[in-house]
């Protein structure tokens, strides 16, 4: 508990005197002033992050997240459980989406178990900070108990921490586990209020009536475990899931280092609610990668109040949309660094701001 | 015109057989069905235009054209016509935000005069397919002669086939000129039948009264030159600019020799319904990166039907966008490559698809 403690006592504000600097150059970049749109913005937001007028993204990590969920079980998923375990040696075979995309951005993969059923032996490029062989079945009580919630928190801050050591200026969050998008939806109608129906959506790709019984789920499970929205660890610990503890646990340890996290889709993004919750002054170390079909991950983020930086019609989950979104903060902080000014080019400026 | 001719001649339908193959590897490999979004579309779109199942791109190319136009003149943007010049200078130094991105993505830069006020000596880096220094002004009569027109099209299916020689798997195009939002707006009027006002915009950033002066130009434009929309070339004489032309050059070169074209923003858009009025099919080979602030683009990119891929309140032109463009189709061809399919990585696919 005292590294949480810790971690979420040392989120301060971005920096408001590089965030000022990065505006001025900006606007004396050889561009129409804010005709790079977003991607100045988010320049300058990296800039508050790092506390630097000249921020540089040289050292880019994934962290994908895995683990089982135990309300699996009640059917709420297209595929068998397995394939948590068996999409874990993809990643660490490099055969998945999020490692084609990580080498596309030069980006580390560190795969982490959180808890998928049967474990790992010891293996290259895998973390293990397994909690449990899986969640028990939310359906029929606690997801897990308090204790192994803020131990995902926690095991999330060690693995970033950790990674901080090795030289670290942007991370990407990014997830595993078959029946995750139940428990996401869970956790993000605990923390908003908003009704299972509105927040829940087809996740891997089921159909209407399995729709429905999915929410029945929800619904069945928010009313025998009662989590209390203003504490997050009890929303975690009752409806969660350990790599979504753990992802929440890497947002605040990122915050506390001054490092941007670019969530992914949905499960990233209950993630980033049970972190907001936590600390809000993590929002501004926040960056939505990309809104995903599923409906409820604009609830989060207007919860939040982040807008993603694209559409895709992305649904898979891993860091994949925020691999491209990693991307994106590389062109901002790039064209932030690089672009020569007016005066440097010799190029005329408008009169009135000669 | 015989260029043009075989060019217009040469444009194929996209390669059914490859499409079909690529969409079925989509479906094989380890990520549920379609969770991808438009990152398969793209890249069954550009397996397609390659015609080759698995598509690989190696050798990316940005053409960025730049020219001057006459209606300068009538004070319709910010910045004063040596800006053109001034900027072309810029980007053979490196420091403009399309050298900064062309570097982020790997891809080589080409910039082509096609008529900027002065000329330039000898340039590494600068191609001179100048048709004048500068177009006239169209206030007063046509921008340019109707072999001149034609001139900017060939000139643009030269610079194409020639880079083609040097190897070609994607390109992007975007233009430098100051004054050309206001040939664009008259193209896409022109073209499309909408009214100036619904296609034009604030370009560089001027005011509502500059924007209400803007729109009178156009329409004056439009009332003693006459454009005849049927004819595409006939709208490039009277209203457009030579990197205009030139753009929509390229694109059907590229289209002829198979090669995926990125547009960039509103003025490429308007290249775009040159190439498109002069051959429809040409639409299959184009892809729209990004939704530009200007409200013609979108008019631009319904009229040929085109979605595009991101919309990041870009408005600077060079190709920037189409550079963030080339990024997603890359992202796109690499994961169709390089994903594990379930078989080869031993993951359970869900039943009935067994």
């Amino acid at each position: 508990m005292k590294m949480l403690e810790e971690t979420l006592k040392n989120i301060r504000q971005p920096d408001d005197a590089a965030m000022k600097s990065a505006l001025e150059r900006q606007n004396q970049l050889t561009k129409p002033r804010g005709s790079l749109g977003v991607l100045e913005s988010l320049s300058i937001q990296i800039a508050g992050i790092h506390r630097k007028p000249l921020p540089a993204i040289k050292n880019r990590l994934i962290i994908t997240m895995a683990a089982d969920h135990g309300v699996a079980a009640e059917k709420v998923s297209l595929y068998p459980q397995e394939v948590t375990r068996q999409m874990v040696l993809n990643f660490v075979n490099g055969g998945a989406a999020i490692n084609v995309l990580g080498r596309l951005i030069d980006a580390r993969l560190l795969v982490v178990d959180m808890g998928v059923k049967g474990g790992f032996p010891p293996t290259d490029g895998l973390v293990c900070k397994m909690i449990d062989f899986g969640t028990a079945n939310f359906f029929n009580g606690p997801a897990m108990t308090r204790t192994q919630a803020i131990d995902c928190l926690q095991s999330g801050i060690e693995v970033l921490n950790s990674e901080f050591e090795k030289g670290l200026d942007i991370v990407a969050v990014g997830e595993m586990g078959i029946g995750n998008s139940t428990s996401a939806s869970a956790v993000v109608s605990a923390i908003t209020g908003r009704s299972p129906q509105f927040v829940t959506g087809k996740g891997t790709g089921i159909d209407d009536e399995q729709l429905h019984h999915k929410i029945s789920v929800i619904q069945h499970a928010l009313m025998i475990n009662k989590p209390d929205k203003n504490d997050a660890i009890d929303v975690l610990s009752k409806v969660g899931g350990f790599e979504i503890g753990g992802m929440a646990g890497v947002m605040l340890a990122a915050a506390a280092r001054s490092i941007p996290v670019v969530l992914d889709g949905f499960i990233s993004g209950a993630a980033a609610l049970i972190a907001y919750t936590l600390n809000p002054q993590v929002k501004d170390y926040l960056i939505a990668s990309h809104l995903s079909t599923e409906h409820g991950h604009r609830v989060c983020l207007d919860h939040i109040g982040l807008q993603p930086l694209i559409d895709l019609n992305l649904r898979l989950g891993e860091g994949t949309g925020a691999a491209l979104g990693i991307f994106i903060c590389q062109a901002a902080v790039d064209l932030l660094a690089q672009m020569a000014t007016f005066t440097q080019a010799g190029v005329s400026d408008i009169e009135h701001r000669k």
